[in-house]
């Protein structure tokens, strides 16, 4: 009984010593409230998703975004809206066409790895030669591969985490260079995607200085299968790839961060970030990735807007361009803002994830983890659990600036299903269920409401 | 107390008069382990994708499955394999293109539906004109659509028995000519389907003499949706489709049923049919519909055929040429086989479903229900319950027999997901449950095994 009795008087005394007022945590529940029972992110995502589309950098869809989000963010009561101009190259993705000879002439689901190049028009054949792991493929001889078409079958794991993502994406990411040296005419690999659609996964590839670029494309994991099947057999498996896809070494392709605040009444330099990218890979409609979070920091932010006084700090809505192409908006953000990053007080991202957030994990000072397990007292009954470590950094482009030195918090939603449509066709607006974009909007409004409230130094 | 006495004679009696022998019902038993412990329907369906792939009538790959079942009914013990000659039309998919082209441009998926003409070399564009129904849309006045591009947006439910398939794929078989009748320059659909894939499902349709004939097209679900959402700001949506699918008049396809026998060591001229259809849509491979019935009918067979003794009567598997164009192999069967149909005892086909069966359902004479209750004494520790009713028609392709006379049985299997992946290219071999398929097997096999041994008279 004494530690029951110890323990209530530990949360009093953790109650007096709250990092809000009473009246700033009535708000910050009527905040939750509103949030829980507002579709605005919804209504946001769906106005994305069907008035612009998918929005590669460079593409039109991408200049129409950046419209649509300055247009967004003055109809939603943001104080100040501005763009900062981000250039990169513009690879366009053409056509695929991708087919077993043999055994049978069977037409494959594929799509070219966002960055490769093409194959002659003529497309080009070649035995499979298959290859279960990365590191097998690594393990073959120079020059083993000559005239022969590289396969890596590795199936990545499903994982609430999205941690199967991880042993997986090296294939997408260096495999053409792997395959390139053992002179492959090009790589095929199982996508990078957890369902079993024929859908195939597109994302960044890369090729190295000095070695020969050869074309790259993913395919589906039913289509892997099968051919894994007919390898089985120990017969030749005779395979065509005709990829159009390039990138236009004169043109530049322009594109932009968009920025929008709801300025801070008492220390309006103070910024509170929360973000998303604005881009999308050019297939499906960008909904998951990363349309989402381009629509609860939005609603996030007009919930705050809609209070009668504004929050002490500046909260800050940074959505990113060409965050898929490698970062390009985060890396112009820091060059724009690396002498303020010390007025960045701390920072959240979402670009991950399609279901609920079940848990928290900040990244701050030692100092302000009281005020941390203040605000997720307030989480919890959205069920959100915090993390006992304290090692977050940012998502995607945020990582950029918590690894400036910007504290951080990471919201984990639950990711099981998020690779099934990850950079696919496949990426639309039914896959977003509206009450789990309630409960994460709801997430990030307290987030921000309370990080720009408080007067926490989350460095410390 | 008294109750229970008389039920346990009753149970005796019953025993007493059970269709079959005690030995036979060993016989029975062991059948069942074996089909449940064996994987060769798996390893047949596994056959059949990897090495042969999609089969429309005419095609090559039709052309390789009837060799392909011809070698395997000889593999696996039948003791007489032939092939019937199936002739039709040959219409030939070619390509598929599709685009919201405002309020911004989208590649649509779209599939050509079955039998569907080419629009021009260019293709057509005009403006939407959408329908919730197919209702809907024979109630618009004529000529309302002149120039427009009628679209159909009802979505298909989802239930057990597949039983959302019948108001939905109304519009896919005679949408086109109720379309044309208004003025319409094409249809497009709302995919018959319950997934929420960017994969569009096909399947037949028709043209009417006397009615202008107009491409036809579905679009996959998240299409479909996209549509409804930007057509509800109420306006103009344009659209673009391009087809190149065609039936060369001048072609005859080559089809054939392909036939085998397990022959009656009694009576060799009563026949019991086990049936699936070989042909398929040319998506996919076809591992659903029919593969896995085509997998389930020679497996049956063999286990059978491995017995020390043929049962008394003749077992035959039914492989029909032609069911997706519709039902030409089940047509040619009845013409060759009109007059022997009295010999037809009893008949089983599998087209649907692609869980555990669940439920059997007979149309038989009255007096045979005692046997029926036998049989589904033996079938219910798998899992299979016994329906009151007594008016079964057997699937597809046996419809056509049953609806000459043939006794018939049918089993249903778990069809929630099944039209998830039907006539879509999403149809291969990762969607079979390995498992369900072992219960399915096993189920068909005990009932061809029991209606070959036992002398009931089905029609009774």
């Amino acid at each position: 009984m004494k530690t029951l009795v110890l323990s209530s008087v530990f949360l009093a005394l953790s109650s007096s010593a709250a990092t809000l007022t009473e009246s700033e945590t009535k708000q910050l529940t009527q905040l939750k409230n509103t949030a829980l029972q507002s579709d605005l992110s919804y209504q946001v995502l769906e106005s994305l998703t069907t008035e612009v589309g998918h929005r590669l950098m460079g593409s039109e869809g991408d200049r129409k975004a950046i419209i649509w989000a300055q247009a967004k963010m003055n109809a939603l009561g943001f104080d100040k809206v501005w763009t900062e101009e981000v250039t990169g190259t513009f690879w366009q993705r053409g056509e695929a066409q991708a087919k077993i000879i043999t055994p049978y002439p069977h037409d494959v689901v594929a799509i070219a790895l966002g960055g490769s190049i093409a194959t002659s028009d003529e497309g080009l054949t070649g035995e499979v030669a298959h290859f279960e792991t990365l590191a097998d493929l690594i393990a073959a001889p120079d020059n083993s591969l000559n005239g022969k078409i590289a396969f890596v079958s590795y199936q990545m794991e499903e994982h609430i985490d999205g941690n199967g993502y991880g042993p997986a994406v090296g294939t997408r990411v260096g495999g053409a260079v792997v395959a390139a040296k053992k002179g492959a005419s090009a790589l095929i690999m199982r996508s990078v995607g957890t369902d079993n659609n024929r859908i195939a996964h597109t994302g960044i590839m890369r090729y190295e200085a000095g070695v020969k670029k050869i074309p790259a494309a993913a395919l589906s994991n039913p289509d892997a299968d099968l051919l894994v099947n007919q390898l089985k057999r120990n017969k030749p498996v005779n395979f065509y790839l005709k990829l159009t896809s390039h990138t236009d070494p004169k043109v530049t392709a322009v594109s932009a961060n968009v920025i929008g605040e709801i300025t801070g009444s008492e220390f309006p330099d103070e910024i509170v970030s929360i973000g998303a990218h604005l881009d999308s890979w050019d297939v499906g409609t960008g909904a998951l990735d990363d349309g989402m979070g381009v629509a609860m920091m939005l609603a996030s932010a007009h919930h705050i807007a809609q209070l009668p006084i504004r929050p002490k700090r500046t909260i800050r809505v940074i959505l990113f361009a060409a965050e898929e192409v490698g970062l390009l908006g985060a890396k112009k953000y820091m060059e724009v803002h690396e002498k303020n990053m010390a007025n960045h007080i701390i920072g959240a991202e979402w670009d991950f994830g399609v279901g609920k957030i079940y848990k928290m994990t900040s990244g701050v000072g030692k100092e302000s983890l009281t005020a941390i397990n203040d605000l997720a007292k307030h989480l919890a009954p959205l069920g959100v659990e915090l993390s006992n470590d304290n090692n977050a950094q940012a998502q995607s482009d945020m990582s950029v600036m918590s690894a400036a030195g910007m504290p951080s918090m990471n919201f984990a939603p639950d990711g099981t299903k998020y690779f099934d449509y990850h950079h696919t066709e496949n990426d639309t607006l039914d896959k977003v269920n509206a009450d789990d974009l309630k409960q994460a909007t709801a997430v990030y409004t307290l987030f921000a409401y309370f990080s720009a409230q408080s007067e926490i130094n989350f460095r410390k």
